[in-house]
């Protein structure tokens, strides 16, 4: 299934894209895409639903974030071989954590706004991991029962304000709309292998990210299993996976966000995105 | 007013202290000591309740953390000049920002779990700081508008995974009740001044931490202006401000918790907190 939510801005209600991709309005259904809605049980609900029982959706409503709920967002940092190389640094010993703060969040499409003072707002296509039942001390080989599904995200990030401002990443990473999240939860089932699936990114058009999750150092398993070591994950907690190659820092030369520049981007199976930078 | 919640952990009920040292039920009044409860028009209500109509609320109930609804725990690195000196680090030119996963937050007496794995499990006593008001590029001069009250934190932090497994600090400042918050959100208007307030931290009786507010580098309103520009803040949102000296990692030979052993800690006018560490 590929879950999602629609409407305005803190309004959103609860959905789901069809085969012929019709939103159907799940609110008779669910309250949210969010804790239980998402869990194994939960899921397996919705799947014996009679989608066509659903109503249709008129129009092409605004989407949201494609999870609500969530109270981590955590993220994964020089987790493709190859992007590491292009920032100059090592391939990590253990996987790099850092949040960004859940206020970052938005919906897929939502404007990107650049933060006031911002010269280096930058791009990152990753793929996110939703997870669905709480998580503490598992296994990687049973990690990905506690996945609920996958979401694109870009993980914008600002570099002078990650890098140069003194101490820890959460800094650049976020502000306001540095987020969005969706277009969809797309339940696990859907995804036979997350670590081979292709994800790109453009600006006003042009390739800059062309990537493909069966780079990343660290993979979604292994991720979900290494976090829980270190804190326990809840339904809705996000986990944006890394980057590959191709971002504005690692170009020569640098090359950052500017007013009115349209980022579009996507990851195979999950559906894409498309932000228009604004000031903030 | 000192505003608190108690009851199970999950299902703690709001309530107040009163002069007396009696827990009033504020349930009949309000939901929660969370978002609209805190803002400014919020506590402007609750101080115009006459607290004896109240019931009393009997016995000695657990206390939770004394705000809910918390999207972000953010963390001040290294904030005190003499702090910065026993880890051996430099004063940062800029205030170190990073988040503890807000799965950390736990009740003020909760047990202290050590994490599997753990050898160097630390002790922080910090002033927390509670956002009343959605703040975003705010002044200096405006900051403390848009604070609810403080609180007292043990921001415990395991000094291994936060700095030997490579990487950001999250990773060692996030495992489950590794953030005891409270016992009470005391309100802005009863702290004259934030920066002149004496802090203690026992370890088995024993006095480890015994500082000061007014050593702050960085204080409360310009931490508030600065977090400001990075990311917005919202009710609830807590920010735990830096520790004094005397952490078990600065200590000659370097000392760290253990099962069995009692932390007690406190801040002048915000309460003290009682952990007992047992193996998680």
């Amino acid at each position: 299934m590929k879950l999602l939510r629609f409407g305005d801005a803190g309004a959103e209600r609860p959905g789901l894209l069809d085969n012929d991709g019709n939103i159907r309005d799940l609110s008779g259904v669910v309250d949210d895409i969010a804790g239980e809605t998402i869990s194994p049980d939960g899921i397996g609900r919705l799947s014996g639903l009679d989608i066509d029982t659903l109503p249709i959706v008129d129009g092409t409503p605004r989407l949201g974030p494609c999870v609500s709920g969530t109270g981590k967002f955590i993220c994964i940092g020089l987790n493709y071989s190859d992007h590491a190389a292009e920032t100059g640094a090592e391939v990590p010993a253990e996987p790099i954590i850092f949040m960004k703060a859940t206020s970052a969040i938005c919906g897929p499409d939502d404007d990107v706004r650049i933060p006031r003072g911002s010269e280096k707002t930058d791009w990152e296509v990753e793929l996110g991991v939703v997870i669905g039942k709480t998580a503490k001390y598992v296994s990687e080989e049973d990690a990905l029962d506690y996945v609920a599904g996958y979401c694109t995200i870009n993980d914008v990030s600002e570099r002078a304000f990650q890098i140069e401002h003194h101490g820890q990443w959460t800094k650049g990473k976020s502000a306001d709309t540095f987020g969005p999240t969706g277009p969809w939860l797309v339940t696990r089932d859907e995804i036979a292998d997350p670590q081979n699936l292709a994800m790109w990114l453009t600006v006003n058009g042009e390739k800059m990210q062309d990537g493909n999750s069966n780079t990343m150092v660290y993979g979604v398993a292994h991720l979900v299993s290494y976090l829980s070591r270190f804190m326990s994950l809840q339904p809705g907690d996000i986990i944006s996976t890394g980057t590959p190659p191709g971002v504005g820092m690692g170009l020569n030369p640098q090359r950052f966000l500017k007013k009115g520049d349209v980022i579009e981007l996507g990851i195979e199976g999950l559906g894409s995105q498309k932000q228009t930078c604004v000031d903030d």
